[in-house]
C-alpha cells in the first residue's frame, strides 16, 4: 500500500502471478484423489464485472506511451479527493481504542448499530422502522446474497433491471433463482418499463429489484413512478427489493424518495449501507431494512429465513458495527456536499467534451451515482464490431479502460466512471476523441484522398 | 457499548425483543403473496451453538439472587485481561489514518496481506507457501463455508471429529455435504480414531477435518500422530482440512505441529486466522492456506472453485487486511505468554476445585484452547436425566451457564469455558459444588434421615 501505487487494490488483476498448473502426480505415480472442485460458483463468478475489467487491463498496450486510465470500474475511495470524512475515521479509531469492538456479535448485528440505522432511515419514512427491522450485513453485496438465499425455491424467478448491477445476476445464479429482465427506458429518463414487468412475471415470480438512485443510469426515480412500481408489485403479489446504496450520492435536482414510503402498498426490503455515501466500500458494512407495516415478511417466513441465513454467514466486523452510530450521526453535511460537487463537475466536464465526439452519445445527463452511460453510434465508425470490440481497441491503442455496456446488459453502450479525479477525465476524453477520430467512417472524399496517399506511400517504398 | 454492559454483544439473545407475529392482512382483506422464506438455512442454523446458549440463558432464574455467569460460549475478548495487544490496535489505526484501507480489494485478498500470511506460516513449514497459496476470508468460519461450497457435489461426504466445532456441521448441512463422524478418544488423550476413519470412509468421501490444537478437547496432536493422519488420508484419497485457529493459544508442554508439514504425503488445506491468537474475533479476518507442493488442488480444480467462490462472497474489511502485515509481524511475544499464563492458571484452578465435585470429572487437563471438557457421572446424582437436563437445572438454580456436551456430539459431557476472569471461575465452581451436593444421590443413611426430616416437617405443618 505504498504511496506510489494508490490504486494497488484494484488496478492489478487478482491472480496475475498465479503459478503454472502442475499436472504430474507425486514421483510420477498416478494417484487417485477422490475430491474435486465444485462448479457451483463458476457461472456466478463469470458474470461479475471483475472478469471483464481484468480482460481489458490485459489488453492495454505495453508499447503505448500512456499511463493506464482505469475508468471501467467504480471505486472513488482510492482518490484523495473522495477520502471519507474525519468523523467516520474517528468513530472507528475510538472503538479500537476502547477495546469494545473486538468480540463476536449476534448474527443480526449489535443492537446499538441496528438502532442507529433505524433512526437514520426513519428521517424519510412514514412507517417507522424499529431496530428489529434492521439486519447488518458485510457490505451491501452480502445483503443481496442473504435475501436471494432466503427467497430461493425450485422454479422461482426474480425480476432484475436491464441495465443493472451484475452482482444481482451472480447471486441469482448461485442461489438457483431464474433471472428475468425488465427494461429501463432511456427515452423516458430510464424509468422502469412497468408494462414489460407485467408481461414477464408469472406465478413463480417472487420479487423485483429497483435500484434507486439508479446504478448505472444515474437517474433518481420520482415519487409518482415509485408509487406505480409499488402498485404493480402488489398487483403481481411480489415484494420489492429496493437498492438504495447511492442515497447520499445525488447531484441533480430530483429529490431522493425511499421506496419504503410505499410499504403500506407492498412489502419493501431495502438494501443500503455506507460504502457509497461515505466512500468506504472496504469497511464492508451494509444493512437490510424490512419496511413491512403489515408483517408480511413474518407470515411468509421471509424474516425467519433471513435470520437463519445470517446465523450461518459472516458478520460485518464488530469494530465497524460499534462505530456505525457515530458514523451515521456525526458525519459533516459538507462532506457529502463537497463529494457531490466534484461528481457534478466531472459529469459536466464529460458531457461537454462528448459534444465533439459524435460517435459517443450521452442521452441523459446523470444526476446521481458515479457513472455516465453512453450510446455508441457504431454506424459512424469503421471496423468496430460492437461495444466490446470498441473497448478492447480503446484499451489496446490508448490504455484507456471503459466498461462495455454488454457487461450490464446494454449491447453497444459504454459506461464511463466519473468517480475519479477530474484531470483523469480530461485526459481520458482527449484520448477518446483521438481514438474516435482515427476510427471514424471516412466520407467519400476522405476515403479517396486516403487511397491516393496510400498509393503514393507504396510508390515511395518501391 | 457502555461500561456497565461489557458482555452486551453476547449475553443477550439476538432476537429477544422480536415483535409478535402479525397474521392479519391489510384492511382485513386476504391478499396473495407469491414469495415465501426458504428453509435452506433452517437445519444449518439449528446446529450452531447460539440456539443452545440462548435456551440456557432463557432458563436462568430471575428469582435467583446471583448474577448470570456465561461460561457456555467462548469469547475471551470481552474481558479486559484478554484485551488484544496495543500493536494490533495501532496497526488498524495507522491504516485508518492513512486512508489507504477504504477501497474494495480483490476476492482473494490484497497482496501485501497474503504475503504476510505466507511469511507467518512459513516459520513452521518445510514446503514454503507463496502469497498465491493464501486466500483471505472474513473470519475462519467463512473459510469453512468457502471450502465446503468448493468441495460439495451430489452424494459427497465429509469426515468430522466428534466432539467437534458445530459450525462445520452447520456449513456441511448448508452445502449439502453428508457428515460422517469419527471419534476422538478420551482414553488416548483425544487422539483421532484412525481405524474408525477407515471404517466410515468410502468412494464418496472428499475430506477429513482435523482441529489442532483441538477445540473443544484442548489437546495438541503430536508429530507422529499427525503423520499417521496424513498417511491414512492419502490411503483413502481424501484431503485434510486442518483447523489451526488455536495455534497461538497453547499452555501445555506438547509443541504445536502444523499439518502442512505433511503436505508431501497428502494435500492439506489449512484454516487459520487472528481471531483466537490475538483475541479479536470481531475483526473478522482469517485465511485459507493451500499446502500442496504437488499441485493437486490445481489439477482437481479445487483451487479454481475456491477462487470462484471468493469472487461472489463478502471479503474481509480492507482496513483489517491492510493492517494484517503489521499485526502478524509486530505483535509482542509477551502478549501471547501473558494470555496463555492466565488460561493455564484458570485450568489449574478448575481442575483443583473439581477434585471436590465427584460427579463432574475432567479426564485430561487441557493444554490449549479455551475450554475444559468434563464427564458427568450421572449415576452419582438424583433426578438428572442427562447433560442437557444438568445444564438447564444448573442455569435455573444457580444462574450458571455451561454448554451441554450433547451440542458437541458428546452425550453426558459438559464444556466449561476457561477464557474468562479467574474470579468468575471461582464463583462458578462454588455454585457447581453446591448444585452437585444438592443433587447428589443420597447414601442409605442420608435417605433415611431425610425421610425422617420430611415426616417431622409434615407433622409441623399439620
Amino acid at each position: 500500500m505504498s504511496e506510489e501505487q494508490p490504486h494497488a487494490n484494484l488496478a492489478v488483476p487478482a491472480f496475475k502471478t498465479e503459478k503454472e498448473p502442475i499436472t504430474q502426480t507425486r514421483n510420477g505415480q498416478s494417484s487417485v484423489w477422490r475430491f474435486g472442485g465444485s462448479d457451483k460458483a463458476a457461472k456466478a463468478s463469470t458474470v461479475t464485472l471483475r472478469g471483464v475489467i481484468y480482460m481489458l487491463f490485459d489488453n492495454c498496450g505495453k508499447d503505448v506511451n500512456k499511463t493506464i486510465l482505469p475508468l471501467g470500474h467504480g471505486d472513488p475511495s482510492v482518490y484523495p479527493c473522495f477520502r471519507t470524512c474525519i468523523e467516520a475515521e474517528d468513530a472507528v479509531v475510538d472503538v479500537l481504542r476502547s477495546g469494545k469492538g473486538n468480540s463476536y456479535g449476534p448474527g443480526a448485528g449489535i443492537l446499538p448499530a441496528r438502532r442507529a440505522v433505524a433512526d437514520y432511515m426513519n428521517r424519510d419514512l412514514p412507517h417507522k422502522l424499529t431496530p428489529e427491522d434492521i439486519f447488518l450485513t458485510a457490505g451491501c453485496n452480502q445483503g443481496i446474497e442473504i435475501v436471494f438465499e432466503s427467497l430461493a425455491r425450485p422454479n422461482a424467478n426474480i425480476l432484475l433491471p436491464r441495465p443493472g448491477f451484475p452482482h444481482y445476476d451472480a447471486r441469482a445464479a448461485y442461489s438457483g433463482l431464474e433471472v428475468r429482465k425488465f427494461d429501463l427506458l432511456p427515452e423516458k429518463e430510464w424509468e422502469i418499463d412497468l408494462e414489460g414487468i407485467e408481461a414477464i412475471a408469472d406465478e413463480n415470480t417472487v420479487a423485483m429489484v429497483v435500484i434507486n438512485p439508479n446504478n448505472p443510469c444515474g437517474n433518481v426515480y420520482s415519487h409518482d413512478h415509485l408509487k406505480k412500481v409499488a402498485e404493480t408489485a402488489r398487483k403481481l403479489g411480489i415484494m420489492v427489493i429496493s437498492d438504495e446504496v447511492y442515497d447520499r450520492t445525488i447531484f441533480g435536482d430530483n429529490p431522493f424518495v425511499s421506496m419504503g414510503k410505499f410499504a403500506s402498498i407492498v412489502p419493501v426490503l431495502t438494501l443500503a449501507g455506507i460504502s457509497k455515501g461515505w466512500v468506504v466500500p472496504g469497511w464492508k458494512i451494509g444493512w437490510i431494512a424490512l419496511n413491512d407495516p403489515e408483517g408480511v415478511f413474518e407470515t411468509t417466513k421471509v424474516l425467519q429465513s433471513i435470520k437463519q441465513n445470517l446465523d450461518v454467514t459472516p458478520d460485518p466486523a464488530t469494530i465497524i458495527q460499534a462505530a456505525l452510530p457515530a458514523i451515521l450521526e456525526k458525519a459533516d453535511k459538507n462532506f457529502f456536499a463537497k463529494k457531490n460537487k466534484i461528481l457534478k463537475h466531472n459529469v459536466d466536464l464529460v458531457c461537454d467534451r462528448l459534444k465533439d465526439i459524435p460517435c459517443v452519445v450521452c442521452p441523459k445527463k446523470p444526476e446521481s451515482c458515479t457513472y455516465l452511460l453512453t450510446k455508441l453510434e457504431l454506424s459512424l465508425m469503421d471496423n468496430i464490431k460492437d461495444d466490446i470490440d470498441f473497448c478492447v481497441k480503446l484499451a489496446r491503442e490508448e490504455n484507456l479502460v471503459f466498461l462495455p455496456g454488454d457487461a450490464l446488459g446494454l449491447k453497444n453502450w459504454m459506461r464511463i466512471t466519473i468517480g475519479v479525479e477530474a484531470h483523469m477525465l480530461e485526459d481520458a476524453l482527449e484520448r477518446l476523441k483521438g481514438f474516435c477520430t482515427r476510427h471514424a467512417k471516412k466520407t467519400e472524399t476522405e476515403t479517396e484522398s486516403l487511397q491516393a496517399l496510400k498509393l503514393s506511400d507504396n510508390n515511395l517504398e518501391m
